[in-house]
């Protein structure tokens, strides 16, 4: 649909009417009416999109956690003395509650061992074939049907007025960009995620090639995603969309700009379509996405935008159409 | 001008008809071309271009390098003590001799006081004064008019035909962006450059702010240009473009991807119009651009085109018309 098409039409049609579609198309108009004070000249027109809560379900734990579990019994196979070793031997034993208490510094090593020591094109393949084969427990379906409609169509939105949209996700930024074009429109080039380092060298008939190395050079996460932001991007996004303390910066960071700025936050308090977690809403916090007390606290004071999955979103999923 | 428009004129009016000319306008005929073996789609265009020596002029020494001289008085001035410190007190002598012979771990020293240290804005509104203000001293005129005229019509017409236009610099990633877009057409989002850390925290107010760190991300020459392109694109340009062996393996990498491929090399030999250096042409090398005969030798192999300056170009620069 070209931008005079999407014009004409409703925009937003997977949003209620209220607060935060408001405030999308309000911001979207201001900064793209030439007369308007708040008016953006299209080159500084960037928007900033966490990916996971943000933009596809996390719950109950981030898929490229999954991916990495999933990739243990391939790693152990070319390197069997990591049978006996932990964590290796926990996520071979396949006892789902060992696994679910595995510690964070367990979880770097698995990600170490399947994420890094192979060329850059085995790593795109390897995460291609799995991201077609996986299914969310839940829902049976690809973890890339899983992302929010309602998302997708901002996405569309802010692209259709001149936006150039991001993703800057704390996953890993050579996984993302694996599928980003297909499912979200967005290109790798537009991808900023937590980022290891690679190595060039040549094969035995002098062909050059990239090795993925365990050297993280962008830890893609709080204070990391404005840092990424700077490295990546080189210019403040007009527009930033988070759903946690991940995101926080970010969105302050984008906040502070001069001219118009829009911030938004993703709740989830849709325990019936999708989940409701974190204790801005009186509920447990999870290990992920943590949206405190203290980060609705933030966006009440600083004027940025809740979006409440329950009440400003008519359907979460494409496939519920 | 349109799309429409180039396609209608014949297309690179500053180059000579050449080998060079007709590798340039065959590739994109070929790559454009929907029905041609050698079609690439759109979101696969991305043309990759070294700086210093291929869009403009580095010689007699890197006008980035000229900034950090430049700035040092600026820099004592806030930290007195540096005056009696070497390199420093030699910037000060204004010995052009001494000041050529500093070494490289002098420059380093003085890049990381001139380049670091300060918040990013500060950084980009001390930069763009400089580039308003500075003349190069042969030419007596900015740095930014001394941008070769035949390349930036390369840039055009690949943008005219769906290439997405990078540059890959050893030179700073900030230094380039404060000027790429308007020189060069080229936003910051699409240079890649030698990158530093930044460091994200709150002033007195509580408003963030980023902080350039004399921490290197990023050195993006020799190897670390592919390295680079792959953590900022994270695609494999179609197209690249050097001049010396700081962008070997970007060609090597560029070229050894399957499909059409566009490697060429720009070839100093023009002594009266722009300069001549390098041995590949008899010439005693300069710590400057090196075109050893060692690559001319792998240009030659590989069937990498190498541009004459002397032979290739009707005219080096803008203000010659």
């Amino acid at each position: 649909m070209g931008t005079h098409a999407l014009a004409q039409t409703s925009p937003l049609p997977s949003w209620h009417d209220g607060p935060a579609r408001k405030a999308i198309i309000d911001f979207v108009r201001a900064t793209t009416s030439p007369h308007n004070p708040k008016f953006v000249p299209v080159h500084e027109r960037i928007a900033t999109f966490d990916q996971d809560g943000t933009l596809w379900v996390e719950h109950p734990i981030y898929s490229q956690v999954m991916y990495c579990l999933d990739r243990v019994p391939a790693v152990v196979k070319a390197k069997p003395e990591l049978a006996n070793v932990e964590p290796f031997k926990t996520v071979l034993s396949g006892n789902h509650e060992a696994i679910a208490h595995l510690s964070m510094d367990d979880l770097l090593k698995i990600a170490a061992a399947t994420l890094t020591g192979m060329p850059v094109e085995t790593f795109r393949a390897e995460a291609m074939k799995w991201i077609a084969q996986a299914r969310d427990s839940r829902w049976k379906r690809p973890y890339t049907e899983l992302t929010y409609e309602p998302m997708q169509e901002v996405l569309k939105y802010l692209r259709a007025n001149g936006y150039k949209t991001y993703i800057v996700t704390g996953g890993g930024q050579d996984f993302v960009r694996v599928y980003s074009e297909r499912v979200y429109g967005i290109p790798p080039e537009q991808v900023v995620g937590t980022a290891g380092g690679v190595k060039y060298a040549y094969d035995a008939n002098g062909k050059p090639f990239l090795t993925k190395e365990p050297k993280l050079l962008l830890n893609d996460n709080d204070a990391g995603k404005p840092e990424g932001i700077h490295m990546m991007i080189g210019r403040r996004p007009r527009v930033a969309f988070g759903n946690s303390t991940g995101d926080q910066q970010m969105l302050e960071y984008t906040a502070a700009g001069d001219g118009a700025r829009l911030a938004m936050l993703v709740l989830h308090d849709d325990a019936t379509r999708e989940y409701a977690y974190g204790p801005a809403q009186g509920l447990p916090d999870t290990k992920v996405g943590a949206f405190t007390q203290a980060l609705y606290d933030e966006a009440k004071k600083n004027g940025w935008t809740v979006i409440s999955m329950k009440n400003d979103w008519k359907r979460i999923f494409a496939f519920e159409h």
